[in-house]
C-alpha cells in the first residue's frame, strides 16, 4: 500500500505567517501522499469581534449560533483554506480546498441538545463517510486541504473539530493507504515531565502506555489524545505522531516528536 | 461529445435566498454535465463596511486593497460559495467548490498597472488554463461551483470577473464537451426594445447581429456582452444563452431568453 500523510495543523501555526510558509515549504516536500487539516486560529474571533459577533461559551465550550456558523465559514473555508491552497500551489503541490460538504467529504450529524445546545456543531457521521470520495480526489492527483466545516446533507453547514476530523480521514483511508496521522502540537511530543521539553517519550505503544499510566506518567491533558490515537491505530492507522509541525520532516522519520504505534 | 452547461449567476440572485434556492433546484434538475460559476452579491459590501474596508471605486471600476481581497476571499469562496454547495448536496448534486487556485483551475496575472492600479485583480491566463485539471474533477463525478478569486501561482490571490471565468472555462472545456453558456441576467434576454420585456430576440446568429447592429436595434450596454459571446462561439463554445435565470429549463431548451449561435 501507498504511504498517505494525514497532517493537521492547529491556530499556533495558522496564526504566525513565518511559521505557518515555512511549514508549507516542508508539507509541500512530503513526495508521498498527504491530506493537510487546518484548523481556526484567533483570526475568527478577531473579525468576529470587529462584526460585533461575540464569542459564546458554555461550559468553556464554544457555542455556534446562525451568526458564528457564517463567521467561520467564511474565515476558515473562505481566508484561511485559499490562503494556504495558493501558497501551497507556489510551491508546486496541486492543492484543492474543501469542506466536508464539497463532494459530501465529511457527512456530519448536528450535535443533540441534552444540557447544553452547541448549535451548528457536528459531530462526524463516521458510517455514512466514504473513502471513495476522498480517493478520487487523491488518484486524480489533487492534496486536499480541509477546513473543519461539515454538512448534515440537508443544506446546513456545521462547525467541526479539527482534530476529529484528521482521525476520521486518517480512519477512513487506511482502507487504501498505509496512512500516518500527525498532529501538530505546541510541544516537542508527550513529555515525561511536561514542564521539561527534553524528556520526549520517543515510541509508546499499549504495553508502554499502560506501563507509564500504572507510573502515573502520562500528564492528564495527553490521556485523551492518546486514547484517541489508540482509538485511530485499531481502526487500521499506522501510526500516529504527535510533536512540533516546524520540524515535519524530523516528525516523519521519527528522530523528533512522540510516534505511537500498535507493536 | 456529451454536453456540458456552464451556468453563471449573479448578485441578483445570490442576495435573494429564495430566489437561490429555486435556481438550484433546477440546477440540480439538469441531466447533463454542468460548471456553475457565481459572482459576488452585495453580502460583501455589506460585511465590508462592518469590518470597516471601505468600498474602493476609480473610474467606476472597484479597486482591490489587501483588505478587499481577504474580504472577497472570506465572503465569495468562503461564505456564498459553501452555502451553495451545502444546499447542492442537499439536492443530491455532487457540488464541490472551488477558486481558481484550487486545483490551479484558473491561473491568472495580475492586471498590470497603468493608468489606474485596479489592486489585486486578475485576468485569467488564458495559455496556461488547462482543460485536463477540470476534467479530471468532472469526469471523477463532481460539479464545481466556482467562485470569483483566482491566483498568479506565485501564492497571491487575485479578484477576478466572474463573467470572463464563466467565458474562459466554457472556452477551455469545448475540448471536450458540447459547452453551451448561460448568463443570467436581470432581463429575460436581448431585447429589441430595452423597455419592453416582451421584445426578447430569440436567436442571435452573426448574420442577424450585423443587420440588428445597423439598424441600431442592439442597445449599447449589450454590445460588450454579445462581442463577448461570439468571441466564445469562435472558440469553439457552441451556444451562448441570455436570459433570466429563475427560468433556467426555459433558456436550456430555448423556449426562453436569447440564444446566439455561429449559424
Amino acid at each position: 500500500m501507498d504511504k498517505l500523510y494525514v497532517i493537521k495543523i492547529g491556530g499556533n501555526i495558522i496564526d504566525d505567517e513565518i511559521e505557518l510558509s515555512s511549514f508549507l515549504k516542508s508539507f509541500s516536500a512530503i513526495e508521498e501522499k498527504k491530506i493537510l487539516v487546518h484548523g481556526g486560529g484567533k483570526i475568527a474571533t478577531k473579525i468576529g469581534d470587529k462584526l460585533g459577533i461575540a464569542s459564546k461559551y458554555a461550559d468553556g465550550r464554544r457555542i455556534t449560533d446562525t451568526e458564528t456558523i457564517d463567521l467561520v465559514t467564511m474565515v476558515y473555508a473562505g481566508l484561511i483554506n485559499k490562503k494556504i491552497v495558493a501558497q501551497l500551489q507556489s510551491l508546486d503541490c496541486n492543492a484543492i480546498g474543501v469542506t466536508g460538504a464539497d463532494g459530501n467529504l465529511i457527512p456530519a450529524n448536528k450535535r443533540p441538545v441534552n444540557e447544553i445546545d452547541y448549535g451548528f456543531v457536528g459531530d462526524v457521521d463516521t458510517e455514512n463517510m466514504l473513502a471513495i470520495h476522498w480517493e478520487e480526489l487523491m488518484s486524480a492527483g489533487f492534496t486536499p486541504v480541509v477546513a473543519p466545516i461539515t454538512h448534515d446533507g440537508r443544506g446546513q453547514l456545521l462547525n467541526t473539530n479539527a482534530d476529529n476530523i484528521a482521525q476520521e480521514i486518517a480512519k477512513v483511508m487506511s482502507r487504501f493507504y498505509d496512512v500516518s496521522l500527525i498532529y501538530s502540537f505546541e510541544k516537542a511530543g508527550v513529555l515525561l515531565d511536561v514542564t521539561d521539553e527534553n524528556t520526549v517519550i520517543q515510541n509508546i505503544n499499549p504495553v508502554s502506555y499502560k506501563e507509564l499510566r500504572t507510573r502515573d506518567k502520562i500528564f492528564a491533558g495527553m490521556i485523551p489524545k492518546l486514547d484517541n490515537a489508540f482509538t485511530a491505530l485499531q481502526s487500521g492507522v499506522k501510526k500516529v505522531i504527535i510533536g512540533k509541525a516546524e520540524n515535519l520532516s524530523g516528525l516523519i522519520d521519527g528522530s523528533t516528536g512522540t510516534t505511537i504505534t500498535n507493536e
